[in-house]
Order: C-alpha cells, then structure tokens, then sequence
C-alpha cells in the first residue's frame, strides 16, 4: 500500500510498511524508512503500490497535494491544428503535448498521459471501444483519481455509452473533446479540457462529456455519458442531454462545479470492467419508402440485433412488418427507438404499435437510437436468453432510461 | 367563367354570360339571369366554372365574405378519438368530420373537404406523395384560395417536404397534424386547425407546416416545410424549424399571424407541378460499426441516388470509402448529410472530408437529411446528367438550404 500523509505542512509519500504501533512507517522513495506518529499525522491518499500516479522522483512539478488524473488521447479536433497552408485540420498533439499546451491543466491535478489512437472520430468502432475500456479500467485500479479521455466529438457521444456499459467506475470517466482547434481564437480545448479535469478531480463516479455550455466561454456543461448527442456540426455548445438534465456544469475560469442532479458517487457501485460487445447489431432508420428487404439482408447476414429508428412513438410502415416477424422468428433481437431523439417511445397508442409489439419488437424507452443500439450490442455479448435480453433493455442499468422523460430533457 | 359580385350590400354568384356591354349578365344558381351595371359593382373573386369553391345552393351557411378553402384528410391523431375500452387510438373521422367537430373553423373561411388517404403517416410513401400533389394542384388550379391537409404527425415533415419540391404554389398549403386526439382534454386539434386554416387564408405562398409552438395553447408556429422536423415523440409542440427561423406565428385564439422572415407571395412563382420522384433512392445513417456492405446491397439493388447521414461535419469511417467510390463509379449520387441534424455539413475542413469530396460525394449543405432525401428523389426524376444533378443538390430550390445557418436556427 502506498500512502501520501501530511504531518504538519510537510507531505510524506512512500510505501506503508507492516505493523501495528503508535507509529507508521513509510518506505521513502529514496529507501530510507520513516516514522510518524499515528496521531499526528493526516492520510492524504492510498492506493496500490504499483499505482500509475506514483510519481516518479526525476518528475519535477509533481504536487501531491493535487490529484493524480490519467489524461488518455485518442486523437480528434482537441489534439489538432490547422495547416494554414490548406485550411485544413489535422490531428498532431498527443496527449503530453496537449498538457503543455495547456498549462492551466497542471494547476487542477498531476497527469499521467497516455496516447491510445490518434484518429478522427468517425474511424471509432467497437473493437476500440473495448480496448479503450480496457485500458480505462486497468489506470483505475492502478489507482488514477480520474481519468480524462480527448477524443474526436463526432462519435464521442458513441463511446461514452460504450465506456458507461463496460466500465463500472469508482472514479470519474470524463470525455472531452472540441470543437475548434487550439490554434484558432475561437478554440475551446483550453476551456474544455480545463473544465473536463476539474469533473475528473470529483465525486462524479460515472462516465460523462463535459463540453462548452453556451456559446461564451462561461461554463461547461457535465453530460451523462449514456444521455448525450452532438446535436450541431460546428457550434461549440453542440453536445446536448437529451431526454435528461445535465449532471451538472463547471463554470469557466473559476472552474467552480455545480451539481443539476442526481450522480453516482464512490462506492455506489461496486467497480467491474464488463468488456465486450456483440457486433453483429445495426442500426437502422425507417422513413416512408425505405426498402424493407435492408431488414432481411442483416438476417441473412447473421445480425444478432437490430436497432430501428422509428417515426414518432416508435412506427414503421406495415411494409416492414413481414421482415421484422422473420428477423425476431430467427431469434433476432428488434428493438424500437424513435428519429425524434427527443421523447418516450410507446408502442401501446397506436395500431401500428401494438402491431409491433405482437411482432415481438421491444420498446427502447427513452434511449437515444445510437445508445440503444450499443447497450444492445453489450447485452447480446453478455446474455442468450431472449427474455432476458428483451428484460435487460427495458431495465436502466447505467442511467440510459428515465423515469420520467417529460419533467426533463432541455428539449 | 363564374363569378362573385357584390353590388352595394348585396351578393351575387353565378356564371358571367358573355356579350360586352355596360351590363354583366349573371346566370344565377336559380336559373334566372341578372343584368348589373358594371360601374356599379364589384367584383370580388372569379374562377373556373366548375370551381372547387363553388358553394352548392343546397350548402346553408356559406359565406360569401370568406375565403374558399379545400381541407384535403389523409388520416393520423387530427382524425383519430381514443377507444376507451382499449385506451388505444385509431382513425375515424373524414374530413367533413373534422369540420363539424371544429365549428369555429366556420368562421375563418368556406371549406370543401375530401378524404385522400384514411391512414396512420408512418404508411405513407412516395406514390402517395406524388397523388397528394396532384389532388393539391388539382384544386389551387379550380380556385381554392388555401389548402389545409391533415395529416399524421409522424411523417409530416417528409410530406411537407414532398409537396414543396412538387407544387409551387400561389396559395397557401398548410400541412397540421395532432399530437393528442380530439377526444382528449389535451388535445391540440381545435387549436392547430384554427391556425392553420388561418394560415391557408394568408398571403404565405408556400407549404408550410402549423403546430402547436409551446407546451400552452397559446400559439402555433408557421413552419417552412423543408425546414420541420417533428423533434419530440408525444410533446405538443413536437416540431422544431431546423436551420432556420419559423416563417411566424400565428396567437391563439385570436389567431393573429405575426410573421417572423421572408416568405414567397402570390405571385412569386409561377404556380406548376412537377410530380415525379425516383423511388430508388435510400437514406443511410453512419455510426460506428455501420457495415459498409449496406452500400453495395443498394448498389446490387440498381439504385440511383444515396443519402448519408454521416457524423459531424459529414463524415464516415474510412471503411466506408471503397463502397462509396463503387457507387460513385457506377453513377450512383451520394449526398451527405449530417446527423447532428443542426448545422451545416462541410467536407473541406478534416481529412475525413476532403476524402469524401474526392470520391465525388455532395455536400448536401444545411439540408435535413430526410430533406435531402426527397429532394434527391425529385431531382433524379428529372434529371439524369451527373453535373448537373449534383449543381441541384447544392443549390437552393424552395427554401431547404438557407444561406447563413449560424444565425438562425432555433438551436
């Protein structure tokens, strides 16, 4: 066990030894072994001996009175720059570049930054979805405070749902990306990642985006992973909750955070890395016309899940109906959401709803169409049964479904 | 020719016998003649002589003073009461039923009412599209002075957008569905109806949408109908302009029309039908994952024209770049559009992008993509010439691309 104790004014870090006395014995970095007197001394920090935050002793700058974050890159608009010869943006930065760029970090927490991908967003699939999971949880156990994930905004929203249903945290998870890049006047990495930092620094212990919440450079809002969507091409306040409140927000430059509702916090949940997704599931939108044979070609192809994007309630023409009885004869997972994004679907108002619903298609409730279609790719990975999946994405695991959708919702 | 006439307080219809003299000769209803002085008389409207508008004698309460309306019915909740066994609801009424359920429609105007379509909108389609525009033309070409269609609010949108690139138009076409039956003590049928009629009565020469603008019964927004989307599932005021302002609004229930932007007016266009849309086009949304193979089965499948939905700015995965250029290669067009929905693609600022315009694909600007869709539909019905179908794309028609999305937009 490694400690970080305060006596006095002074900071002791070390490993813990064995015992039991009036005194505690720490192993210093630099060998020697000390002893403070248990009643005198403050516990700062402990975690694992191997932990990620160990700093190490030739890190200058390292404060251990602040909190040890790990900062992973995977590439997107806050890692680039423009090349002024084309106009163009091309992603540069790593993550340790985008610590010195922005030096206001260093004041929020130690960081310990890691490269995962550098990619633009849209090039995200599954496969690294999980790898990222992976590597999320592995910086948590070794004992992170927090963890700050840059990564592109287009499928930012994406991953945060994948991260919220594979990892369960004890920490904040907190993604930010943005949307101007840092060499332009208008950028908002600096604010963003300043703002993002702070959340990781918190009681948050869920995975969130946290993003510019107006158009000034006031104050970012905290998004629930599985309850947020990029809902402008270019605007920096273009991530939005949708059917939920925002967690919170971070006002900007005091970086003050003001809780909206209610979150997980430490120990609400016990921390669990569930990684896998079945990726034979698709999405796919329904709009007058659209052929009904693209049900039939995921069938043919071995799909295991289907996510429709439905008009109001969660409709399809009766066009689809023939299909969706064949997909869900084969064992092929329907679920309905609506291309309204905003809303409940029910499938219980209308003929063609119940129609639906005695051709075994499963309301989606509240769920966006994008997170219902990756938390179905987590629970087809984690359970056969179809009565148990069809119960299991009914059921809020992670914060995906409300209660009440209309009380809420920033619509 | 028929006519309607006013000398001093009194009014008379019939047909205009021909001969020139300083006398109109009017053949009455009732079979007899009428010679007036022409310098005594008014005349206040004329039009074809089996005008739709014509009131039969046997129609009490026509009102000479108001304007002719056609109210086409195609169906959805306006047309629907609940089944209080079952809870559920279902489509009854026609047109005429919803006239006599709504007495003060009486008083904004004269209505002929036909049932086109008695269906829920998530089953309409392009045939009915294409019929809908015909029937419309049909009567603005025999005098109406408005047309008001009812319609489910699930596909409304698609149909607004549908009837905008078919008709151009010297009168009003005002599209109004409802979110909640008539039968309900929430219902917005009364409301939505009276505005939209007020609407059809307008010098707004162009299709537009009406709908409950906010969670009170306060007032309805005027949208343009290339710019709606029904944005919640079962709110009233489900249906947001997007990239653009509402044309106005129109106070309830004194229904008084504010207008909030430029508008076309009788007049501005040459009233035309252009009925026709190519049927092999599909709308296709990105997402992490997305099987590039969607892309050939549409090819295999001899369509002409793909619109993506792609991330952010307008993007894909790079696995979705071979199949891209396949289609491409075969003539196929592919438009991009973005599911952000809010803001305006653009391809030349990330890799991604540039990419993307190199395969030949086309910026579908500030489009909705299922705008994007339809307008596709219509213009590869018309035109086979890659350049020039491409130059429609990106150009402005009716109003489905605005010039300066950032400062409008109802973001």
């Amino acid at each position: 066990m490694r400690v970080r104790i305060a006596r006095g004014k002074r900071i002791y870090e070390g490993i813990l030894m064995p015992g039991v006395t009036d005194h505690l014995v720490i192993k210093l970095d630099n060998g020697y072994n000390i002893g403070l007197k248990r009643d005198k001394v403050e516990i700062l920090a402990s975690w694992e001996e191997k932990g990620v935050n160990r700093p190490p002793d030739e890190k200058p700058g390292y404060d251990p009175s602040l909190p040890d974050l790990v900062i992973l890159s995977t590439g997107g608009t806050i890692a680039c720059r423009v090349d002024y010869r084309t106009g163009a943006v091309t992603s540069q930065f790593t993550a340790d570049e985008i610590l010195k760029a922005i030096p206001e970090l260093k004041e929020i927490a130690n960081f310990e930054a890691e490269v995962v991908y550098n990619i633009l967003s849209e090039n995200m699939r599954a496969s690294y979805w999980i790898e990222l999971a992976r590597k999320t949880f592995d910086k948590i156990k070794k004992g992170a405070d927090g963890i700050v994930i840059t990564h592109g905004t287009d499928t930012l929203g994406f991953t945060a749902a994948a991260l919220a249903f594979m990892v369960r945290t004890p920490v904040p998870i907190v993604l930010v990306g943005s949307q101007r890049s840092a060499d332009r006047p208008s950028s908002d990495s600096t604010m963003n990642a300043c703002c993002a930092a702070k959340v990781a620094t918190s009681d948050i212990a869920e995975v969130v985006c946290v993003m510019h919440g107006s158009t000034s450079d006031d104050f970012c809002l905290i998004h629930r992973g599985v309850k947020v969507r990029k809902m402008h091409t270019s605007r920096r306040d273009a991530f939005r909750s949708i059917n939920a409140n925002p967690i919170g927000r971070v006002s900007y430059p005091d970086l003050r955070i003001e809780i909206c509702g209610p979150h997980l916090k430490p120990g609400d949940v016990e921390p669990a890395l569930y990684d896998g997704l079945e990726q034979r599931c698709a999405l796919v939108k329904y709009y007058p016309g659209a052929d009904p044979e693209i049900l039939d070609f995921y069938r043919e192809k071995g799909y295991r899940g289907i996510v429709i994007e439905g008009t109001g309630l969660g409709h399809t023409s009766k066009l689809w109906f023939d299909p969706i009885k064949r997909l869900v004869d084969e064992g092929v997972v329907v679920v309905m959401t609506s291309q309204c994004l905003y809303g409940r679907v029910c499938d219980r108002v209308y003929d063609t709803g119940r129609d639906l619903l005695k051709l075994g298609v499963i309301e989606g409730e509240d769920m966006l169409p994008e997170v219902a279609l990756i938390k179905l790719m987590w629970v087809l990975n984690r359970e056969d049964d179809p009565e148990k999946v069809s119960q299991l994405m009914k059921t809020n695991l992670v914060g995906e479904i409300t209660d009440s959708t209309d009380i809420f919702g920033g619509f």
